[in-house]
């Protein structure tokens, strides 16, 4: 079992991830269960979140201390491989660490410890917003089961939507995670944009955004897909282009994807 | 005040705002409004919605009574003006008549009558999902300001949302939704389809859709960006590439799309 976790990062996600971890019923003194320390290179901001799970702060990765039972790297996936040198350097060696990266493959841990892995919660998080931790699929990886297991048992705890997700397939979800996500949140915007032109409120297409979402929850959105392009309805598409002469570039991204969605209606 | 209300199309559209029409307290006997005729090219159509809502069937347009107070027309944008004309041939000229359609202008209804206008529900519907109607964004136009008031009344019981939106606005909503609906639902079908190829579900990223939609319910779009191609994080760009080179449509759409952002980025 997983009693002594250090964090080390100080981003949204760490952040998301320390508290969801403190507050688990029986993570605490009574149970022997700890968050140890939390690094952020900024010691203030290490020392906001040490504050909110009791633990220790630190801004240098030389005095992360070995020996505990988790190590969770939750910083930028070009910051990943240096911390995981330093800690290397701390005198971690058989500890079990773990990032928190969609992109980065967890073989990069490979060179510095013999125990390694991953714990990606897929969800965007923002400090603004209480994050749910109970639906974020958190997608977990290590390479033995005996570590596979102890990351599931602190995992299950957190989250009633926990999957094995190896590399390969987590390179998949990160990917598909930027179609779905920051994508999608352009095309919100390009939507606005349009609106504000005719001084037209977005919130009378926030109701349509969200259902537009909430579809796709039970349903596969290839059985969801309506409008001009899947009906092949020339006409509507024309008016649109029309529209939208004065605008090249949004023109051509509404000719781009019109175009994906009829062939790919041709080739299914 | 509106009393008598036809509805000429057996659609998604005409069917929801038929049944929301019929179910406002005060649309009965005792008030004298009435849904008064349903009508659809097929008649066991026309015949299941007039059940629903005491009315009577037709799948005759020359059938269809002058002089009620209100003829919505909800049918597909080319047969509009179509349907139009043959109201005109069946004795309408003076009575309020609306289309609820988002690409239409008005004033195709011009020709044919005095008084026209648009009845447009912003939403996306479904037969099997159910329509919270005090929810949908409605958009009412019409050539005078009687008319305007009356169609108001009978929307404000119908909707919480009402708004004045003439042609040119409408327009701007029409094309926004393309891009917030239809190509967002893409978007879904591209990440579902990534996901599968590595035997991952969608049920990973259903969250994900989920919050995205959320997040710009109560903030701007372009608040919320994320993403490498907001953060100008080229590594992680050419790792995505890389992964979907050997689906070279995807991939150039992600181009596409990433330097949509990140050209924006540079402008603002």
């Amino acid at each position: 079992m997983i009693r002594t976790v250090t964090i080390i990062g100080s981003g949204n996600v760490g952040y998301h991830i320390g508290r969801a971890i403190f507050r688990l019923d029986g993570f605490d003194e009574a149970a022997d269960r700890y968050i140890m320390q939390n690094f952020s290179r900024d010691f203030t901001k290490a020392q906001y979140l040490a504050d909110e799970v009791y633990s220790e702060a630190t801004d240098s990765i030389l005095d992360i201390e070995p020996n505990n039972d988790l190590y969770i790297i939750a910083v930028k996936d070009d910051a990943i491989e240096d911390v995981a040198a330093q800690l290397s350097a701390a005198g971690l060696t058989d500890e079990l660490v773990v990032h928190t990266s969609g992109a980065t493959p967890t073989t990069v841990l490979a060179k510095y410890f013999t125990r390694y892995g991953s714990f990606y919660p897929l969800q965007t998080f923002s400090r603004s917003r209480k994050a749910n931790f109970k639906t974020v699929p958190l997608c977990i990886h290590a390479n033995s089961n005996t570590d596979i297991e102890a990351l599931s048992e602190l995992a299950t705890q957190l989250s009633d939507n926990v999957n094995f997700i190896n590399d390969e397939q987590r390179a998949s979800l990160h990917v598909a995670a930027v179609f779905v996500n920051n994508f999608t949140n352009y095309l919100y915007q390009v939507g606005e944009q349009l609106l504000q032109q005719k001084d037209v409120s977005l919130d009378l297409l926030r109701p349509l955004i969200l259902e537009t979402a909430r579809k796709v929850q039970r349903h596969s959105p290839i059985n969801m897909q309506t409008g001009p392009a899947i009906r092949s309805d020339h006409q509507t598409i024309e008016r649109h282009l029309l529209y939208l002469q004065s605008q090249p570039e949004i023109a051509a991204l509404y000719e781009h994807l019109t175009k994906r969605i009829m062939d790919k209606e041709a080739v299914t």
